[in-house]
Parts: C-alpha cells; sequence; structure tokens
C-alpha cells in the first residue's frame, strides 16, 4: 500500500495507471501534475487524481510512488526538476515507449539516486489521448516490459512488478536495447507507415473523396495513425537509428512485392501473401488467443 | 421476391449475401457451386446453401438471380462457363473488388448479354475467409460501390439497387476507372503494406521474439495482412497499375518521413504526424460516426 502517488502527466497512460492503483486499493492519495494547468484541473474534475500539484516537484512531495507519463524527450528535464526530493525507497517508474534514451536521462538526471528508477513500457494505449479516455483496465491482460539496468535496486524492480502485477498486466524485463529493436519493429516503425499512408493520400486532389470510400481495412489499418503527436514525435527521434533501420528493411521486402506485381507474376505474389496471411492468422497478442 | 440465387463461390463474400438475402425473404432457393466440392458441401451442411451443384452451369439454370464470389481472375472463366443460360431478365452480380478488369471480362464473356451484369464492389469483409464465417450482418450499414457501363441494363441497376438495400447496405455509383483508383489508394496498398510488413518481419533473426512482443496498434495495422491469398493475388495484379502508382506515391511520403527523423527534426516529424493524426481523428468510415 502506498501513501501518495506523484502523477506527472495527467494524460491517458498516467491517468488510467492512477484509476488502476485506486481501484486495485494500492494507494490512499494521488497528485498530480502535468504542464498544462487546464490538464491538471481536468483531471482532479474527473476524479482521476485528488490533489493539483502547481510543480513536478510539490506532487512529489510526500510521494512514496512516482510515475512519469510524458513524452520521452521530457523525461530528464522532469527527473532533474524531482530529484531533490527522489529517495532511495520512493519508486519511480515511467511509462515511454523507447527506454535506451529514458535510461540515459534517468542515469544523467538522477546519479547516485538511479537505482530508484525502473524503466517501464507498458503495451498498451489508445489512438484517443487524455485524460477524459482514461481508463482504469488499460493496462489489464497487457504485457509491461521492464529494463532494469545494472545499476536498478532489486527492491524496487521488485515492487514495480508487483505494481503491474495488481493492475493487471504481466511483466516480462529484457535490456533497453533489445526493447528498442523489437519495439522500432513491431510498434514504431508501423506507426510510421500509418502516419505516412495518411500524409500520402492527403497529398492527393481527391483525398478526400478516397477517403470518404474506405471500409474497415482502412479503418484498422490506419487506427494507430491518430496517435498523439508529441508522444510519437519523440519515440520516433529518440529511437531513430532503429526506426530507420527497419525502415530499410521494410522498403526491401516492399521493393521485392511491387517488383512481382509489375511483372504480374501472381503465383509468386500469391507465395508473397500466402507467407504473410499464414504468419498473421497464426500470431496472438501476447501468445494469448484473443482476436 | 427471387426464386433461385445461383451462388457461384460459396466463402465468406457469398455464403454471407446468401444468408443476408434468405433472411430478408428474398429467396425462395439458393443453388450453389464451388471450383472445390467440399466447400460446396459444407455450405450446404452450415445451411448456406439449399441445394450443391456440380457445375457453375447447372446453379444457374433455373436462377433469376446470380452472384459471383470468386476471385478476381476467374470472373472471365466463370462467365463463359455460364454464358449459355444467362437471360435478360436474369439479374447478374459479382462482389470484386477491382472493376476495370472485372468490366472487360463480362465485355468478353457476356457479349450481347454485358447489359444483364452488374458489378459491384461491397466495402465489407473479414480476415477469416471461408464459409464458416459467412455471416448474414457482413453488408449491413456497408457501402457497395456498383459500377455500371453504358451497356448496362437500367431494369438490372435498379434491381441490384434494391437487393443491396434490402441486405441493409448503402449504394454509391461511379465508373470502374475512379473505383479503381480509389480502392488502389484505400485499400489494395493498405493490404501490400501490411503484407510486407509481416514479410519484412519474418525475414529477420528474431522475428518469434519480436511478433510474441507486439501489442494492440501491431495486431490492428496488421489486420488485413491475414487476408485470403488467392483472393488479394488478383487484386493486386489486376489494379497493378494504380496499386504502383499508389505505391510510389507512398515510398515518396515515406521517404520525406525518414529524412526528418533522420535529422531529428522534431518540429518537422511533429508536423507530419499532426498533419496525419488530425485527419485519421476526424475521418469517419462512410462518413458515418462508429469508431
Amino acid at each position: 500500500m502506498f501513501e501518495q502517488l506523484a502523477l506527472i502527466g495527467c494524460g491517458l497512460m498516467g491517468g488510467s495507471f492512477a484509476l488502476a492503483l485506486r481501484r486495485a486499493g494500492l494507494v490512499k492519495r494521488i497528485v498530480g501534475y502535468s504542464k498544462s494547468p487546464s490538464t491538471t484541473e481536468r483531471a482532479r474534475q474527473l476524479g482521476v487524481i485528488d490533489v493539483e500539484a502547481p510543480s513536478a516537484l510539490l506532487a512529489v512531495s510526500g510521494a512514496d510512488i512516482v510515475l512519469l507519463a510524458v513524452p520521452v524527450a521530457a523525461t530528464e528535464s522532469t527527473l532533474k526538476a524531482i530529484r531533490h526530493l527522489v529517495r532511495r525507497d520512493m519508486l519511480v517508474m515511467d511509462v515511454g515507449s523507447t527506454k535506451r534514451d529514458v535510461v540515459e536521462a534517468a542515469r544523467r538526471a538522477l546519479r547516485e539516486h538511479v537505482g530508484t528508477f525502473v524503466p517501464c513500457h507498458p503495451i498498451t494505449g489508445k489512438e484517443k489521448a487524455g485524460v477524459e479516455h482514461a481508463d482504469p483496465d488499460l493496462y489489464r491482460d497487457r504485457q509491461v516490459i521492464i529494463t532494469p539496468i545494472e545499476r536498478t535496486l532489486v527492491s524496487q524492480l521488485q515492487r514495480a512488478e508487483q505494481v503491474w502485477a495488481a493492475v493487471g498486466s504481466r511483466v516480462l524485463k529484457m535490456s533497453p536495447d533489445a526493447h528498442d529493436a523489437a519495439y522500432a519493429t513491431v510498434s514504431h516503425l508501423p506507426h510510421v507507415l500509418a502516419f505516412a499512408m495518411m500524409n500520402s493520400v492527403l497529398g492527393q486532389a481527391q483525398a478526400d473523396q478516397f477517403l470518404s470510400l474506405a471500409g474497415p481495412g482502412f479503418r484498422d489499418f490506419t487506427r494507430i495513425a491518430a496517435s498523439d503527436p508529441a508522444v510519437w514525435r519523440d519515440i520516433v527521434v529518440a529511437n531513430r537509428s532503429e526506426v530507420l533501420n527497419q525502415s530499410r528493411q521494410f522498403r526491401e521486402a516492399l521493393a521485392r512485392f511491387e517488383a512481382l506485381i509489375e511483372s504480374a507474376d501472381a503465383p509468386a505474389v500469391e507465395a508473397l501473401i500466402r507467407q504473410a496471411s499464414e504468419a498473421r492468422a497464426r500470431w496472438r497478442m501476447g501468445n494469448v488467443q484473443e482476436d
């Protein structure tokens, strides 16, 4: 049981964590801070937080658990803003979608206290940003990747695992490098492709007509294109070497496909589609039967 | 009210049409034919069709409405197989995702009877092929694009519109060329990108690990990659000039994105994402509020 959660960033991810932690009966008091005061106020009006703090530092005052839920490029400045109140027995976590840059930011900002910081990436989300879409079930039955470093305190790592389990998540541990390579492949690049798909359509004179004709395939394929611009700007820039590496491999796969289409080589086109189709039909999210 | 539906191709699309037409009380008898006798038998066992026909021609014998639900490249041979029984008062429709090639196939195969053929493309589907996934609601609240040619009989066009309305669809009419350009953009290319994304991941040594870590964004983005290989082989080959044109425009949009990521130009990256995100957040399928 925690006395006080300091929620830094009262958006979808942070707000959902606050609701889930409270529902699990794990926290007495939630003090929130967002860069925009109107966001913090809305979070309080919605009952997501109990108290609005005027700064990240004041949110952390009296807290024994801290969640950073800000765009990843804001990690370092946020940790620097709270470092004077970070104690060895305080659990500090983030929810950023990149981990190498977050870990480096934590090393620089927290120095001797870096061991209290547990880098986390919950594999969940919605394409509707904002605290008004916060959902206590957002983390339920989802994977959370934890990427400890050699200096991470075992005691804090264990507490982090317990907290995520309490909100219904399954914890996996891996290195920051392995994390960033994997998520460039299965998350960051797909987002870039969905953004580029929308940009490509929007750049055409008949964009409005084309979009009015699109159906359920387009709806699902482009759902992630509606993601939060500030969040995804930081992710693709922070993880750019892996994202560009994956984009190069994707372009090679696309070029092979195009060449076969151009030569109208139906059996070879079918073979490529069949490889993709059978693998996707077999795939289950988190190896769990769902869709 | 129709006496007999000849269903040629007893898969997901055809089976769903049969179920919907029967539920609407519009047909007395459904005779089905599929290239694979085991498919036709399963359709009868599931109650999707009443009678199994040993050939397309025999399915059409006694029919006053015919639905072709076969991969688009099979359109011409199928129409040739039934042409001796096609009459002026028989409504013949297809459900193919390309229309220019289908219309040309119909001209060649049906000649003087081409006016009885109404080319249709329902904007619906599932990524689970086969008659066992047939669903009488598949066409409900979906758009159906009809692409008549100058020789299409007005009487047949009107009957086709009535049939689609009776199963809950909204009909839109356009030219085959306009259709193929639009659907290359919002359907065929997204499928190719989703296939290529899967191919790209599968070509990497860590494919299994990466796929086990993928979350809901990947799930939605790649859902269409599980589509039927024979159906999609025909679509991308039939519409290859438009698909390749759209792929080129997409690659240009992706290259612009990559260049900004590479230079870590965060504001410009955010601007591109924001354009995509705002457009996608505003978009509603068929201009109807849904997701």
